[in-house]
């Protein structure tokens, strides 16, 4: 018997004629899809060469359950519809000079396509992608648009990895604008959940296999079972998902969810697969991990112990930036609050670096300064770090020049969140559009819960998730902050100007100043509330977030301002 | 507020009199011993320099509530009574010139202090240690010591670590032991648990901290709290409880039970650490890993990613060897019975180094070559393999011999266990003496259980663990059968002399015959049930488990024998 699971699983269309349908179900007894069988070859894997074409809709009959293909390529019709057999073959690439972005030039710019146009389709990003090349950015990072439920949501409860949401304008759509966006020279990085699958998901999932395991708890319940009996076809289902992406859709990365909550032990962690063959797709794509622990094995070789990803998100840095400006102590944020951290964080932006956190109640991390400072992510904002919160308000425009000042000057990777560019005003709210109404009402009442007492303080309720108006009110404004454009730009201008070397950083935790040296250039940094004095070398300020003025050993900074001297 | 754990948990005697106490009891709200209380010095760690001396017994009093010591370094009445102040620096060792067993020369064997001799004391193991040593083996390897529940049991079920049980003699037995060990030239390792406490320990350790996590679940229910909140001080029980034996009892090496269920997400694992503390101790120490994980990390360094382990079990070479010659295929057995599969575990034991398991049901394992090979541990029996039987029998005399040869001769670091060096016929079962009737019960029921079906094709009742008879059945007999005796002699003298060379294997699989050619010898294999010629290039018979001869480019074997040919 032939080891089944490395051939493509799904439908693939023969280019001489007729479609491949292939399927893990070991636990099925009979698998048929257009009314004809499937054979088991083994392992649990099904398989036909059907009379199909591209653009029929299919499902699998499982004992006579239908159920869309996990492997689906296309939800014309949502999550609760059939799949539809593609061609990946047949769109007219014109990209071919492209080769992707390289990590030491990596400006990232996350957006959610829903909220990103009053339109909320891949299409419609299209006219925005060169005003944002032209401002710095290299490379627009999507929110996860694997087939979700409903119409509208950030995507993270997604069930088909493969499928382009059809909301969002399906596949056809996403090379659209992956295409276009080469066209500009701008890099495509797509968010990928492989932690959990929505819980919509799940029931269409545990048909197929054992793609859960009780071994292990996660935030978002059970583990998916990427180690323990019958894993193999949850692997491939994952490998295939991610590289199958990266091929079809010409990305130039990949921006992994919370990858602290993919338990593996097997000897080679799904990461590292994962990484091998994303690279063996296209050698220029970028896999970025989201952990929360401050592991620098993530961004380590295998040959290291490492799990190979090319950079990996590193929230301390926003978390020392966000304290400093907002005086906020909730939460995590409660391990914050210093200049010296941020000072660290300056340094390599783990802040946690095997200290002790009285957050998280043990010690957090390990140093990083093995590993060069491209590939560590930083950001002013975020999804996460503005959605949330109760009422998914961004940085106020009175602390954000400050906050894109330490992230954009910083020798790290750089993430801008969709509109903090020109001081955008409207919240990122979460918002679903569930179509099981018993988890609508459980994630209303989730929420509900969770921010309870602050709604209370605030006197307001928490924005409901599954009301329409949630998603509107999140929608870009485009209202602009002409000065806060105008700082933007030059930073990022001025930002491959900083030599690439190791910064010099100096701090006053009473005098709430932060001076980081970059070769030739002082960064100097007020974070108190009143005008400060800041010791600097250089005589001319080259850069400054407010009215700065030099002199006698010294730069001026008003309350939270910033300076570049030179 | 500085950082507590590295100091000694426990009780420990000051040079000037008095006793230092000191305990992690992150919740309770007040902690006393001997009448007196202990200050809180932050991160739950309690502690007082109090009038009291070794001999003493005292408990904890958290919060009204009188336990033992979790870092007690003795239990005169076992494990419900109270700890005993031990003074660690007092014995008078006479070992000062023993420098501990090199890998390379370790020849293991594996005892029970409890069934070894009639009596069950470490002081009555001393006389049976210098034939052992005259035999070949270098170490001995007493199954667990830590303090387990009654007075008789296999020793996996402990839960003070640092406390050798009571009624083998406790603390000073031990001593003498090893002491008088190292006299003869011989090693002593200890098995040592870390994946979950005797389940008469759960309340105890709970009401001092959050030992538990609901985070994994392993074979032994909740794993213990490694990398989760609050697991800084269950770290440290671990930590300075192996660290300690090692210094206080002078031991050569650690074997640490079932290390695949220990769980720890930290960037330094638990056992990295351990390996570290315990080689900062004795430089000469071993730490040896039983792992079903078959990967090679588990050994190598850490800056490849490794958990540090000097070696670690590989009980595939086992499977390979005990199905081929009973031709049982029950369970894991199942994976197993082919002659190559014996030829693959000879080249590195690992048979299943990245292939699909039909039993586990996913690809098992990573290849080691990249590791030497006395950094696996290899036997023909063990506890478990005879003891996990329902009847515990041992292999029958009669397929034996070959199995002593594969595993002598083979180029890996070899374990026998204890009287299958002269052919001993008592079985070894599973026996226990649980105090708590619930578990008790539990055992009992859950052994019957296991075991029905083939107690019923038998016709025998499943021994009762708890009965008093099947620890005594249990005991060794010492009726030698004289030829595996001279058997094992001859297989231990050759040993040493078999060049350091990587084995050349060949097999076949229809004639049952296997030969390993290491440098100028050749080990020739039949495990056929028939006289069989395997064809060799040398003439002469250097040992033989029977009659051999030897010519015209072929020895001829009986059934089920091995010859070494030069």
């Amino acid at each position: 018997m032939s080891y089944p699971f490395q051939r493509p699983l799904g439908a693939a269309p023969r280019p001489d004629g007729g479609v491949e349908f292939r399927v893990w179900a070991p636990k099925a007894e009979s698998v048929s899809v257009l009314g004809q069988d499937l054979q088991p070859v083994g392992y649990g894997v099904w398989e036909a060469v059907l009379e199909a074409e591209p653009g029929d809709d299919y499902v699998f009959v499982l004992d006579g359950r239908r159920h869309a293909d996990p492997m689906s390529r296309d939800q014309p019709k949502g999550l609760r519809g059939p799949s539809r057999v593609v061609d990946p073959g047949t769109f007219e690439w014109t990209d071919s000079g492209w080769d992707g972005v390289p990590l030491r030039e990596l400006v990232l710019y996350e957006l959610h396509v829903g909220t990103f146009t009053p339109e909320g389709t891949f299409e419609a990003v299209i006219p925005h992608i060169e005003p944002l090349r032209e401002l710095g950015v290299t490379a627009i990072e999507l929110m996860p648009v694997s087939e979700f439920p409903g119409v509208r949501g950030w995507g993270y409860d997604g069930v088909y990895l493969r499928a382009p949401h059809y909301a969002y304008g399906g596949p056809d759509g996403l090379r659209r604008l992956v295409d276009a966006a080469h066209g500009v020279g701008m890099g495509v990085v797509l968010d990928l959940v492989l932690n959990h699958v929505g819980a919509s998901g799940v029931r269409t999932m545990k048909a197929f296999g054992p793609y859960f395991t009780d071994r292990y708890d996660t935030d978002w319940g059970k583990a998916i079972n990427y180690d323990d009996a019958d894993s193999e076809g949850v692997r491939e289902w994952a490998l295939q998902g991610a590289a199958g992406l990266v091929r079809e859709y010409h990305l130039d990365g990949l921006r992994l969810d919370a990858v602290h909550a993919i338990m593996d032990t097997s000897p080679r962690h799904l990461l590292v697969e994962l990484a091998d063959r994303v690279h063996a797709e296209r050698p220029s794509a970028l896999v970025i991990a989201e952990s929360n622990r401050n592991d620098p094995r993530t961004i380590r070789p295998e040959s290291e112990g490492g799990l190979e990803q090319d950079a990996q998100w590193a929230d301390d840095f926003h978390h020392a930036v966000h304290t400093l400006l907002t005086g906020e102590s909730e939460g995590y944020y409660g391990d914050f609050g210093g200049v010296e951290d941020l000072a660290r964080a300056f340094e390599r932006p783990f802040v946690y670096d095997g200290r002790w956190s009285d957050e998280r109640r043990r010690r957090v991390g390990a140093p990083g300064g093995d590993r060069p400072p491209e590939q560590f992510v930083v950001c002013a904002q975020n999804h996460d770090q503005v959605g949330n919160r109760a009422f998914g308000d961004r940085l106020p425009r009175r602390v954000l020049p400050l906050a894109a000042f330490c992230t954009l000057l910083s020798p790290f990777t750089p993430l801008l969140f969709m509109g903090e560019e020109y001081g955008e005003e409207a919240p990122f709210q979460f918002f679903t559009d569930h179509v099981d109404k018993r988890i609508a009402r459980a994630t209303r009442e989730g929420r509900r819960k969770e921010f309870a007492a602050f709604a209370a303080f605030r006197g307001e309720e928490v924005p409901d998730p599954q009301a329409v108006e949630t998603f509107e009110r999140s929608k870009l404004t485009r209202r602009e902050d002409r000065r806060i454009a105008a700082l933007y730009r030059d930073l990022l201008a001025l930002r491959p100007r900083l030599p690439d070397v190791e910064p010099e950083i100096e701090s006053d935790e009473s005098a709430r100043w932060l001076r980081v040296r970059r070769g030739p250039f002082e960064l100097a940094m007020n974070f108190g509330s009143r005008r400060r004095e800041v010791p600097v070398a250089g005589s001319e300020v080259v850069l400054a977030t407010h009215e700065a003025s030099v002199g006698d050993g010294h730069v001026a900074l008003p309350a939270r301002a910033g300076a570049v001297v030179r």
